[in-house]
């Protein structure tokens, strides 16, 4: 879809734009897919904690009432024993991986702890983890972890605050590299690494590459073999639109033989044979380790199927024009408030949100939610991050959300926000 | 309740003595609590999956459309952030400890790596871990995981075969036992270890102590603040009823300094801070990793409040009683027809199910499971396995079973039933 020029500003704002950009937008017949019990909510933090598709909760119902209340424990072997392999396989093609080498299982924090265990496992002397102050915390306390717990690993923090991430991180990189791994969509900025060249360089260099996709499944394009990439994990909450903490996704590159460190029953070739000696399955399914939490998984299944209906193609394409509409606005309408644009202006080196600083940053996001109007997040010291889900989220929610922020700063900010903080990831 | 003697057999086959047994029960009304779409079905397998108690169909119905759909981002720190740290302190009057003390997070095999790597960490030098072959296979599987990534580590499995399981263990403690990790019940045979002498044993020869609660949670008085246990897991989806592989708990003794190996945000003391630097949390906190699955977690709150309701002396006294008269039926009726107990005969050292051995042990569970009239559970290579769930279970529940069995093997089992193995844990 490309971007109409807006109309003059300010007579109305780009209101004529907005409505245009909808009338024009092929996926807005899925934003009746979600639940959206509050038609005034603007709701700009999906890149949080995705809506809840109407299909859901139908799923959910019935997973409760029949196939754990009525079935039991026949629902194992008939309904839930191979549910996060079917899961895994749905998710792939939004990452460009086989069916076979994607798996549902745990958090992503214990997803990143099996990666990259397993990756420096299989690599003998001193290791050296290349990753970014770009990168997610729980991401770097996993890596910091790893090194404890080895001894001879050391973790190296690319700064990138003078030079073109991708860039830097591609200097960093050395023979002594044995592992990169980075957000793909950086969760503060929203920047986008290149990743076919960052793994290129890696590779170059001998070592392996992790990507995480937290904030890239779902609105951004991903060729993990197109690009050949090592391993990726990501969270199923985000824009698949998942639940609130449902598990996390693990690819493995079929041509790396790596070990799961937390090996469990759930990992082994024949779990039911209940053996004393642990013997990986051959498959994805080795990096299982305990039981599923089957209700959190379970939700994941409705809500990917929407996002392959919709194709990642299509709603990268509305993503780009939405951010780009966004940061039209800003530099019109929020830049003049004292607003500062912190996500990448180039459109291919940026995610589907947009960070905005501003000195009085954490009181405007508290004001824009208690008045119920629009749901952005906060990220300290400084950045309001605005997420944009293709799927559910107009032109015109992007246009009435900067000119709330306008009216807001227009009649002050009411007194009772003053410092603090808050929310998720 | 004290046992009443059994009528005459066979003329009654002990139907009096149930019908009498269900009239003084005292729990008898929890029952109702609990989805029963097909009444005449007998739910023998309570210790894999608990049934789905009524409360929980609203809890989740209303977690999902109104605190996900509705609330969306908004229930995180008004509703979800804290509740790991409250279900883990409703659980925790039910395990002898304090609610500061308790946590609900991952699986319970990943619970278990936290523990057993966080224990052997603050170990100088060789470690011995000492756990036995009654063991649930995912506890070995981790130790061993644990001893490879360790490398400095021995395990020792203790063979049960020839003495009683408390004693054997403790005469394999010695002063190179680093770490004793048992289930308080076997998953097998339901062999009850005496905890204080284990837990006393160890503390003697300088070595910690890990229980692994799956099977005597919800079920089994423990007291884990007065054996001056050093840590505990356990699975909530077996006794507490909390849904098909809802999260696990996690104890450790407030005076004991364990770090969390595997380090993520959620164990950070200010995830929201997202700092660079890996600070833990001081409380328990620090023992999660990841984002929380928060339905399989919100659904573990309703069923927790009936077992506390009930109380687990008086669940303890049913289910003594409710295995007590099974063997009595099985020495009666079905030990004549080729099944061999296979649970301790004493109920002091017995959790809440009773396995039977026969040489077509999975043949007879299978023709039970599909003529939809009692499902129990198969252990290779011959075990079956009867769980009683006081909660839920009647004494006429217990009397069917028996004779239901008789008249499966009078009849014939059915020829499609030949050979093969399946369930879970």
């Amino acid at each position: 879809m490309p971007l109409l020029p807006l109309g003059p500003f300010p007579s109305d704002a780009g209101y004529a734009t907005a409505v245009a950009l909808d009338e024009a937008d092929p996926l807005r017949c899925f934003r009746a897919e979600f639940a959206t019990p509050d038609p005034n909510l603007i709701y700009l933090d999906g890149n949080s904690l995705g809506r809840l598709p109407n299909a859901t909760i139908d799923r959910l119902a019935g997973v409760v009432a029949d196939e754990w209340g009525d079935e039991l424990i026949r629902s194992w072997p008939n309904r839930w024993w191979d549910l996060a392999d079917k899961v895994g396989g749905q998710i792939a093609p939004l990452i460009g991986a086989a069916a076979d080498d994607v798996i549902v299982t745990d958090s992503t924090s214990v997803v990143l702890f099996k990666l990259i265990m397993g990756a420096l496992q299989i690599r003998q002397g001193p290791k050296q983890i290349v990753t970014d102050d770009l990168n997610f915390p729980t991401d770097l306390y996993v890596a910091d972890g790893v090194a404890r717990l080895l001894g001879d690993t050391e973790v190296t923090v690319v700064n990138t605050e003078r030079a073109d991430p991708t860039e830097a991180v591609v200097a960093a990189i050395d023979s002594t590299t044995t592992l990169v791994t980075l957000s793909h969509v950086a969760f503060k900025s929203g920047y986008l690494y290149d990743m076919e060249r960052i793994t290129s360089a890696a590779h170059d260099a001998g070592a392996l590459v992790l990507w995480d996709l937290s904030h890239s499944v779902g609105v951004v394009p991903i060729d993990l073999r197109g690009c050949a990439a090592d391993m990726a994990a990501g969270c199923t909450y985000k824009y698949l639109n998942g639940g609130p903490g449902s598990p996390a996704f693990l690819y493995v590159a079929p041509s790396l033989q790596l070990d799961n460190p937390l090996s469990g029953w759930w990992g082994h070739r024949d779990p039911f044979a209940f053996t004393g000696e642990y013997e990986p399955d051959a498959s994805i399914r080795r990096f299982q380790t305990g039981t599923m939490p089957i209700l959190s998984l379970s939700a994941i299944e409705p809500s990917v199927a929407l996002v392959r209906k919709a194709g990642v193609v299509a709603i990268r394409r509305k993503s780009t024009a939405l951010t780009e509409f966004f940061i039209e606005l800003c530099d019109r309408l929020l830049e003049p408030l004292g607003f500062l644009l912190a996500s990448p202006r180039d459109p291919n080196r940026r995610g589907s949100h947009v960070s905005l600083q501003h000195a009085d940053g954490w009181r405007i996001t508290q004001a824009l939610i208690d008045q119920g109007q629009v749901i952005p997040d906060f990220r300290a010291p400084d950045n309001i991050r605005f997420g944009f889900a293709p799927l559910y989220t107009s032109f015109v929610d992007v246009h009435t959300t900067a000119l709330r922020i306008v009216e807001l700063l227009a009649a002050g900010i009411p007194l009772q926000y003053s410092a603090g903080r808050g929310s998720v990831s």
